[in-house]
């Protein structure tokens, strides 16, 4: 996997870069779809293509290897072929979900031993097997399986934790380069920096994780209910240690004012399912702020969903019109929704790589963030 | 409203028609996706039309009075407007819903009292508001206001019920003449034949409808529960009857075979919620059978959806993968199969209006019934 850097601004730490995948190029910084269960919900394959001009699309190794099971993506050649994207795709650990998802889970040196929130079987991750489960998945850049810290999380808990996702990253490269990938494209694997929100540890986890070369390096733990300010304090500590010729993936976030000040923290890659959940509760994100379908203010609004928009969606309907889908729980708002949503991120990203090759990326971000916040 | 026939099949009664309507031509046979609630459920409109090619879509008038209401679409120019879709629409007249959605209704002579299956609001419905409603909603064909008998029913209930219809009828024409379309294109009204399954009732009905020189006429009461047989003995007795010049809309029919069975009876145009509905629970219609998608049998079948299919979905996802989807609950897998079945029963009627011209139905439904019947 190659990472080239073309511009960095010079009134913040954001680039503009492009990293090179076996499935193809992929322009930074990018938001990632989140496509958990194999698909992104509510979102044909072809739209996701063509009409959100998404890059790259993650998938969830605990959903994965639950349903529909690795052999029946290995038989299928892969998730590429499975779900019929031939663009690149991530693949994150499960780390997170077997904390977020499952209720009966024991955590020892060796792995993590759940049960299936589907049907309650039992199962076992350990750095070996995940690595193992990602090959058989094939996406382009892997995770390192890691123990995501929940928030508020003491102070000797997040250090105990922390020492357990390095030694599982020595163990994770030990398997990864002990294997091979099974579908004719090369695989990278990204360490995951924990730490919680102490400084401290933070900066231990990021040095440790640097030492490692990684192609790439991810920050975890972060957007899980800690104050947005903390997490910023938490990122640029971060970014300013993990390589700078390497891209920065912060996981799970978020709203699209966190992935502008992000990205001007020096981060490179975000997923989120906030964009493809809250369309589906009725919530469009746009450049000039959000707007909760459900409200009455809708209701007599015949002006498109979003003049401004990129989405096929964003011409096609109104608001009053999309205000009904929602009233009447039709299926087709959810969809209408989460293209739109989607392609407004991979817009929002899209327009920060211009303006950061611009050289007007801060001034851009700053007028851009108070925008996004408001509600319409 | 011109119809006009170009073809009649030699060995049966099937016919190959065009209708012309104030938003342009649909070619019969026809089968036209329902629409509840303003929209074709989980179908984008830029799919119904390009990928599924509808070439006329339903609304039902129940619904749309009580959410978003008549104003609502009144003011976004009418619902061809308010949905975005610019061929064809027809209206039921919501006969059917007030019978199968309220639980607390009272007919009399007037009309019918009832109330909202959504918020349990007290609403009526006579011939004349029914009219006035199908008038704000602007569909291009739009229907009497009728009592919908369930099956079984007994012969006096079934025969006081059509007298009911009969004099609505005449009160729906007489309102519809009173009254002009609102949004500068025609509108024509169809009556509906009821009497249950009793053949001197359908006479009776069939010859009462005629009598009104209506510009396409419907059948009713039917597909509710009776056996098919007795459908097609209903169906065939009232298309002798009804004129041979005008269109003949068979409500609520159904499984392929039913709508080729009826092809061949005389019937011009269908509606069903089958292709959608069931779609959503999994069943895949193709012209080789029909698939449960939840089947074990899928699981391991990485062969496109329907390699014969002309959706793009048929050549875009497998079958391991739509069968996984529907395992997850996934909402793409209902997208997949609504669009999938759709194109299906709009590629069937379209095959029966080139054999009827080719001088080949009846010899191609024999053998087509037999296929589309057969569980895959």
């Amino acid at each position: 996997m190659k990472f080239i850097i073309h511009n960095t601004d010079k009134a913040s730490s954001a680039r503009a870069g492009t990293l090179e995948t076996g499935h193809g190029k992929v322009e930074t910084p990018i938001f990632m779809p989140v496509g958990t269960a194999a698909n992104v919900k509510a979102v044909h394959v072809r739209d996701l293509r063509d009409d959100v001009k998404a890059q790259i699309i993650l998938g969830n190794t605990y959903h994965l290897y639950l349903r529909p099971g690795t052999d029946i993506i290995h038989r299928a050649g892969g998730l590429h072929k499975f779900i019929g994207w031939d663009r690149p795709m991530l693949t994150d650990s499960g780390g997170y979900q077997v904390y977020s998802l499952t209720e009966i889970r024991k955590l020892k040196e060796e792995g993590v031993t759940f049960q299936s929130h589907i049907d309650g079987s039992r199962h076992e991750f350990t750095p070996e097997n995940v690595m193992d489960i990602q090959r058989l998945i094939g996406a382009d850049i892997i995770m390192a399986f890691d123990e995501c810290t929940p928030y508020p999380c003491d102070y000797d808990y997040a250090k105990n934790s922390m020492g357990v996702t390095h030694r599982w990253l020595k163990r994770c490269f030990d398997q990864f380069k002990a294997t091979e990938p099974l579908y004719g494209h090369e695989q990278a694997l990204f360490p995951i920096v924990q730490g919680s929100t102490y400084r401290d540890l933070r900066v231990a986890s990021a040095e440790a994780i640097s030492s490692f070369g990684a192609e790439g390096n991810a920050i975890g733990g972060l957007s899980v209910g800690e104050p947005h300010e903390m997490m910023y304090e938490m990122t640029e500590l971060v970014c300013g240690i993990l390589p700078k010729d390497r891209p920065r993936y912060l996981m799970g976030v978020g709203t699209p004012a966190n992935i502008l000040e992000s990205i001007a923290l020096g981060v490179d890659m975000f997923d989120c399912v906030m964009p493809t959940r809250n369309a589906r509760n009725g919530m469009i994100f746009t450049k000039n702020g959000f707007m909760n379908m459900l409200n009455n203010k809708w209701k007599d609004d015949y002006s498109v969903l979003d003049v401004e928009g990129t989405s096929f969606v964003d011409q096609q309907y109104t608001k009053a019109y999309v205000r009904h889908l929602f009233k009447a729980k039709e299926l087709l708002g959810g969809m209408i929704a989460s293209l739109h949503n989607l392609a407004f991120y991979l817009w929002l990203v899209g327009e920060a790589r211009e303006q950061i090759k611009a050289g007007t990326f801060s001034s851009w971000k700053d007028a851009m963030v108070k925008k996004v916040t408001t509600r319409l």
